[in-house]
């Protein structure tokens, strides 16, 4: 069956029916680089390995020489669930009405589709592109997000591959398609706050020291103050204790330590360095240099904010011409690869509605795939200014 | 092999010789037997069960009738653990040096045999015990304490026994022979404090409440005052928590609910029902009557105090004259059979040093054998008065 890369909905369905759960491809890079090849792109699908993870297919497409234009994305999608909740099966891409439902149709097999859309729709008739567009696809992003585009950005930075910006089709959009453009995320960092005791019977508690005594004030020395206030585009960073642990079970045993596991996610206020110092300090004041001891896991997703300047203009454009609305720019929400891109040129995150994925029935509105093929369309035609 | 029983030391090294580590009777009790039978003492050996516990050997011995002066104690012993670590063999009676070495030792076969001892010679050359004695002996201490002194007091009292007093022979003393007799003891209240929550994805925390911010209020609640300050023969009430949940594990997600495991221990300035009062109290005030659920345990072991009296001066004064010192009245430490025997008439312990109850090498002084024989005769002697 040849499907016409022009049509955002039929590209779309192709690649919902791809079964491509984290870690497999499932047939998706496949299908892009039949319908990505024949529009004059040189591909690359390099798998990447990594000790106790799975190997990880990724997708690498470039036309025209210099620095390019990336559109970034994922064909990996969260497992289906219960596929017989699903009111349609989620690996058919059924329309039912004036939607497309399937896994990946947000998230986001549905904005892969626009994106090569917007280049077939560019390159019809002989036209031109402006510049170089390169595609950056993975099939990691759902998972360990080790094989995939950390990896795919070293190695296409090692061949010498050059970025001028990147839109990366994350669904952005809470509501309706043009509310959001990301510009950013926050940061993440987890770690552990031991506070060590002496076990002893509970009858006896002059011969113990119940470290649980101490878990208030760590509490409150982790939770009690903001970090910050918050910024024009950040939400306040924000410290949550996600678990507590202390003692055997038994009722008649004085714990011997106690453990507070704690995720921060921070604005661009803080680096994972500077909170780490801010956590000591504060444990330091609360229950006292020494009598406690913090570990840190190893820091994967600084905050990072996209300046002000020509990519996040373009873009905002394009969504304001095509809905009639100027995006917020906002960095809310949870980490992506935006994390590993912003390292490499200024990136920018738009994509479809993102109310039901990863949920049972994610859906697409068909209107919206045309409207965000014809987005991606008109920042492309800017993006070489 | 016949064994003397106005002779303590003997008397000890044959218990300690019997393997009755809960719940095994070991051959102790049929040893007791073949002493107290030839003293005149009638001996029953009921055997109870309840289910899920395993069945447990008891000895009931009673010489002369009416009110009994009752001499109580258990010949079941905690395992000794690693057999090569200890000095001697555990359950060889080997005297080294001027002390006796055994599980058991102190706690609390050396006792009995001290008990034996006393009753015996009392008899000797045709003497008379001034009143009728029984002895309660059960094999549940060290464990469950389900089908122990609790039935066997059932068992008797059905069987229209009565007592005047008791003398348990827990080993009460922790330096020296004479610091310490025990008239009462704490009781024992355990429950757990649920905090619900409302899970949720830890980079919306405006989606999820978490109920980690509860715990130090709900802390402060239970630890945070004195429950009292104590009387003139109990320290004060002390609840401790010996466990705190909360989380699954992992850094990504804000916890559902936490939980707090705790126990108190407290004077005769409480029962249970005014304890579970004031904990809901005190909860109501820091989290909220609703924002919390409340769960005890089955209280078993309400506080007591035996009052000042006859059997306390008998006992007091036994001790003095052998010791030259009076001993001090305390009610601290862990419960006791005791708690038990209370129920049903004065009680007060009194025995050996406690200092190496229940470790590798536990022993006793052979002098402190034939002491407290004396004390325990002396007792006896005076317990009609």
């Amino acid at each position: 069956m040849s499907i016409d890369p022009r049509d955002p909905v039929a590209v779309a369905q192709a690649l919902i029916a791809c079964r491509s759960v984290t870690p497999d491809e499932g047939g998706a890079h496949a299908l892009l680089e039949r319908l990505l090849a024949p529009l004059g792109f040189e591909i690359h699908r390099p798998v990447f390995s990594d000790e106790g993870t799975p190997d990880i297919a990724n997708l690498y497409a470039r036309r025209g020489a210099g620095e390019a234009f990336v559109f970034a994305g994922h064909t990996d999608v969260v497992p289906p669930g219960d596929e017989a909740r699903w009111s349609q099966a989620p690996f058919s891409g059924t329309i039912v009405g004036d939607e497309l439902y399937g896994r990946g149709a947000v998230d986001m097999k549905g904005a892969v589709a626009c994106m090569v859309a917007a280049v077939a729709r560019a390159l019809d008739g002989g036209g031109d592109l402006g510049g170089p567009v390169a595609f950056l696809i993975t099939g990691d992003e759902e998972g360990p997000a080790i094989n995939g585009t950390a990896k795919l950005l070293e190695w296409a930075h090692a061949r010498g591959e050059r970025f001028s910006g990147c839109l990366l089709g994350e669904p952005t959009n809470p509501q309706a398609l043009g509310d959001v453009a990301k510009i950013g995320r926050r940061g993440s960092l987890s770690g552990v706050v031991t506070l060590p005791g002496l076990q002893g019977h509970v009858a006896y508690p002059h011969l113990a020291r119940n470290p649980v005594r101490e878990l208030g004030p760590a509490l409150t020395a982790l939770m009690g103050e903001p970090l910050d206030e918050g910024t024009e585009h950040f939400e306040p960073s924000n410290l949550e204790v996600v678990g507590v642990r202390s003692g055997t079970g038994a009722y008649n045993v004085i714990p011997g330590d106690a453990a507070l596991q704690f995720n921060v996610r921070y604005n661009d206020l803080h680096t994972s360095a500077s909170l780490m110092a801010l956590i000591a300090e504060r444990l330091d004041d609360a229950v006292g240099a020494g009598n406690y001891a913090l570990f840190f896991e190893r820091p994967n997703a600084e905050a990072f904010l996209t300046p002000q300047g020509p990519l996040v203009e373009t873009i905002c454009a394009a969504v304001e011409v095509e809905t009639g609305r100027r995006p917020a720019l906002t960095t809310g929400g949870g980490t992506s690869d935006a994390r590993f891109i912003k390292s490499y040129c200024p990136v920018v995150e738009f994509g479809l509605v993102g109310q039901t994925m990863h949920q049972i029935d994610e859906r697409v509105a068909v209107a919206d795939l045309e409207t965000l093929t014809r987005i991606y369309q008109r920042a492309l035609a800017t993006a070489f200014g």
